[in-house]
């Protein structure tokens, strides 16, 4: 949340921000803002606040994103193929190897700069590069074998789009964007709100 | 969450199931998924437990999910275009009436069934024609700007992917997407899990 205030500060040339100002635009306390400042270790000037640029980066150290990963996407559904051609701030950051379905008609085809590969060359893919993130674009039948056939290729970090809980073993990292339940909720809040 | 599992019991054929197995399913213990579940307005039987779609229809009444929901796409980029066409399990339930964008070069495109707008219409569009929520898969620059005139417009719920946190009336229900945030979280439990 800071980082994300801290890239639109800057892309508005602010150069400097009080634990005040930080804290009003944050929805908390100074002091809370301090406290967390310092956990970053991002250190504030008296009278002219903290160095947004500094804190920025100080940011993408601890969050890791100032590293290259390497993607997979398993998947290409509508939302596998935007995933790969999704520009988000950190683009060069996280970039996207290769798309792999297990749908006939679709692997061979191309999407942009992508020509789409069978989840049969997975392990043989996955011998000869490095790849830091597995995304998973695929129905909930699908999605647990397929997670566990690349954790057993060595990935450890997945980005899960499939509405269901991976299982796998603790050193794997796993973050899921379930879009039903966002939605759902969605519905939900608008419910009591008319109510 | 609960709503999550019920739908795979079900597509499982499952047809019952007892407080205890739900607790399971859900990390949680059987006395707090029993209060839920009574909160719910759902009922377990002595020695079968809760009849699985009564309970599911109880939570989609809950959630609003019962109703049909009118959007509109606001950004015709390549997350714009998948949420056009993304099937989730609800699909009937959440139907897009149109994309719209400001890009005088996709105007007037097709992408599947629909023919992209100018966001200049909106105004019009949305004087004819019920719209429940908007889909804001636009620039974060513009989203605020756009979110305003579509409320402006009586459009009263947002599914927000632009990387902004959205400043709305109260009346406004509001759930974010933020893609970028979720990948720096998997980064970071990455590098921590490394570490």
């Amino acid at each position: 949340m800071y980082y994300r205030y801290l890239k639109q500060l800057e892309s508005e040339h602010v150069h400097f921000i009080s634990s005040t100002k930080l804290a009003e635009l944050a929805g908390l306390t100074a002091s809370q803002v301090r406290q967390d400042m310092s956990a970053f270790g991002g250190e504030g000037r008296q009278g002219s606040g903290y160095p947004i640029s500094e804190l920025r980066k100080h940011l993408e150290r601890l969050l890791g994103i100032d590293k290259q990963h390497a993607m997979i996407i398993i998947g290409a559904g509508n939302l596998g193929c935007a995933l790969a051609h999704y520009h988000p701030f950190h683009q060069k950051r996280f970039s996207t190897l290769e798309i792999f379905d297990n749908d006939p008609s679709k692997i061979g085809t191309t999407i942009g700069s992508f020509t789409i590969k069978s989840t049969d060359a997975l392990e043989a893919f996955l011998s000869q590069r490095h790849v830091d993130i597995a995304v998973l674009t695929l129905p909930a039948t699908h999605a647990q074998q397929i997670a566990e056939r690349v954790y057993n290729s060595g990935v450890r970090a997945f980005w899960n789009f499939a509405p269901v809980d991976l299982k796998l073993p603790q050193d794997a990292s796993i973050v899921s964007v379930h879009l039903d339940e966002s939605l759902e909720m969605l519905s939900y809040y608008m419910l009591n709100k008319d109510g």
